[in-house]
């Protein structure tokens, strides 16, 4: 059977044709433009390709409601011409086939328990660090929403003490993703984050928050892999420097070999490297 | 169908006979003392009951990995006699009947969703402030476990600029356990809650450690309605105060009318009342 995934993003769409068993075929990367602009090369990509499911992986927020008049839409977003704009009613105009909708991150974590780092495994997060920071979770073998879709990047975090960063989240300020985003980093530092891999401090800091968060999401969530990508998790050094912290901050209190013994399989990259969303999309359309 | 219904407490142990209809039919309240002495008067109250089946909502930490050999136990507590001891094991021996079990807040979240404040809906969360602070989560339609049952009591939170109460969790110090539990009151401002009800600057300071959690958890698990009981929210007056910062907190970014303009019937005492944990233990054995 051949599957059409996407992973929408606000930079770039990244379309693929895959099978039942995560493969990937053939894929297409589309910048993001306008809405109507984007969406015309996606559905070109996809004609005559025969595909006979669909799966979504999009930036959001994103309306999941299915009782909902604008189920299938970005919400509100910052980003120029997207906001309401119906991403699955336009998709479903042109392709009468059962497409399956959910964040970029819920996607990825999903498709980490099928294929990746949390294979077999009925609950992960996967957690991506770059522009901004989203977390997906794999909770109880179901993909958490509730009254919308968790946020858990804009969680709040303590300060770290030798942190005069303000921050730059619009709605938070300092928030995790208003401190520990790829932008946060540079506005910091003055510097992009590939321009102060040798800056210990940056890392230091960096992991001070990283590691708050997941000590939080293990506390409240209990995921039993957490999975850590997006660009800044390049910086390969930040693993063994959150490990430890999250180690530290839970305090033993969290009694499990895979914190107290085996961090170093717990807190891991992406068994699917950067082709978590698109490949993930592909596991939501089977989901559906 | 007579249901057998335990909250098993470390202050107390509450049995009860109950039916399908979360109807509790009859009742006892044993002390906890040894596990030996406990155990057998609460055998004694189901001995000829004709009880089908039994549900047990626990203190913590406890053993519900199924595949474990130390499945249904108390792990570690600090509660003398308790650590390690097989509660649902030594049930068993008595009753060759179904037992559920899971944790004590879980159980009162599964009450509520099924007879009380969150009746109908899939998803919530059930927060008890007391001698220590719990919270048990039904997300998507399931009890949320993982790695190992959640402890969300214990999620760092950003201290008060005006608070020098160092924090009293073992483990943590200044979890939020440690800051806004009962005994956290206590020792801070050196009388007990019931003592403080007119002391404003209190319950400011409660309010703002318990909305930074709820905050967190709206944006980690997005649950469709936040019921807050246990000892310290018989403080009526904590309501408002926690609502208006959960609201100031989340800046507006969780577009939701249930909390952009409902929030009073968003974060809600339980519809149970003190009741919540022995019902949902009656939830527990019909779920099963």
């Amino acid at each position: 059977m051949n599957i059409g995934a996407i992973e929408a993003g606000g930079t770039k769409f990244v379309c693929g044709i895959g099978n039942e068993k995560g493969a990937i075929l053939e894929r297409m990367t589309i910048p993001t433009t306008t809405p109507s602009e984007t969406l015309k090369r996606v559905v070109e990509f996809f004609e005559g390709k025969n595909i006979e499911r669909m799966g979504v992986g999009s930036f959001g927020p994103i309306d999941l409601d299915p009782q909902s008049m604008t189920y299938g839409s970005i919400t509100r977003t910052p980003k120029p011409y997207w906001s309401h704009f119906n991403l699955i009613g336009e998709l479903k105009k042109h392709f009468s086939i059962p497409v399956a909708f959910d964040t970029d991150v819920n996607a990825a974590a999903l498709g980490e328990s099928v294929w990746g780092a949390a294979k077999g495994l009925d609950s992960c997060l996967y957690i991506t660090v770059g522009t901004g920071i989203g977390v997906g979770s794999l909770t109880e073998g179901k993909l958490v929403h509730g009254l919308t879709h968790p946020e858990m990047g804009h969680i709040m975090v303590r300060r770290h003490p030798e942190d005069t960063y303000t921050g730059h989240c619009p709605y938070h300020g300092d928030c995790l993703e208003g401190l520990a985003s790829g932008p946060a980093i540079e506005a910091r530092w003055g510097k992009k984050a590939v321009e102060l891999v040798d800056k210990a401090q940056v890392w230091e800091m960096e992991a001070y928050y990283l590691a708050q968060a997941i000590a939080n999401y293990i506390l409240i969530l209990s995921p039993k892999k957490v999975i850590l990508g997006g660009g800044v998790m390049n910086q390969k050094q930040l693993f063994p420097l959150i490990r430890e912290q999250v180690v530290n901050l839970l305090g033993g209190y969290v009694h499990h070999k895979q914190i107290l013994e085996e961090i170093d399989s717990y807190i891991v990259p992406p068994g699917l490297g950067d082709n978590a969303g698109l490949v993930g999309a592909l596991g939501l359309a089977l989901k559906e």
